[in-house]
């Protein structure tokens, strides 16, 4: 069964897009620790980041690299984190996490946000990227 | 001041030493998360892991990446997890974590292992490095 993510990719489930090429998407996470919160994602479906192939593997990290100067430009924060899990959605995706607090790290803290504040801060990042 | 981590590059502090080159140094982590977390850190010390040039930065993921292999064939773990948070040491270090749980990722979770215990985990993921 596709993952969530491949759905996304495909265009079955709306996301909250800030940045795609032709392997890699970057969307927000619905779900966010704190604003700004991004998910980069390869298109190819793999399970574990670690089982990626070396050239793939840099290629979702310097895509990972240019989301994040983005969202630096686009949050309020001291810094933006980053990390990957992998346990609930077997579908590589690395967190970008705009960072104030340590506890900002911590994926059962969430916040709030509306669509409008998802579209707006989305597009926001999206501009950043080409700035 | 120099930061911890160039204290453990320069031999001032000691280290349960993983894997080295002329650029990065791992080690494992005093205070782990799990068995076999490791922390994987540039000798140039800079803070933001998103400050580092393109190519330094990918060098670092491409060194984290071996370490990872490595840490996987010597712990038990669903995979290993990665993360760069750094509100508290000044200095970029990438957290590898192997995971078998959510909760593994949270950094107030930590559990106890003797010197013995971390010497002999340090030589098996060092063996693990070229095999």
């Amino acid at each position: 069964m596709a993952s969530i993510f491949t759905k996304i990719i495909e265009g079955e489930i709306p996301a909250y897009k800030v940045a795609e090429d032709d392997k890699f998407i970057a969307f927000l996470d619905i779900n966010p620790n704190s604003k700004g919160h991004t998910l980069c994602v390869p298109k190819e479906e793999i399970d574990k980041i670690f089982d990626m192939g070396e050239h793939m593997y840099l290629q979702l990290m310097q895509f990972s690299r240019k989301v994040a100067h983005a969202i630096e430009k686009s949050v309020s924060c001291n810094r933006v984190g980053m990390a990957v899990v992998g346990l609930e959605v077997p579908h590589v995706h690395v967190h970008l996490i705009p960072l104030n607090e340590m506890d900002d790290m911590r994926f059962t803290k969430k916040i709030d946000m509306k669509d409008e504040e998802f579209k707006a801060l989305a597009a926001k990042i999206a501009e950043n990227l080409n700035s």
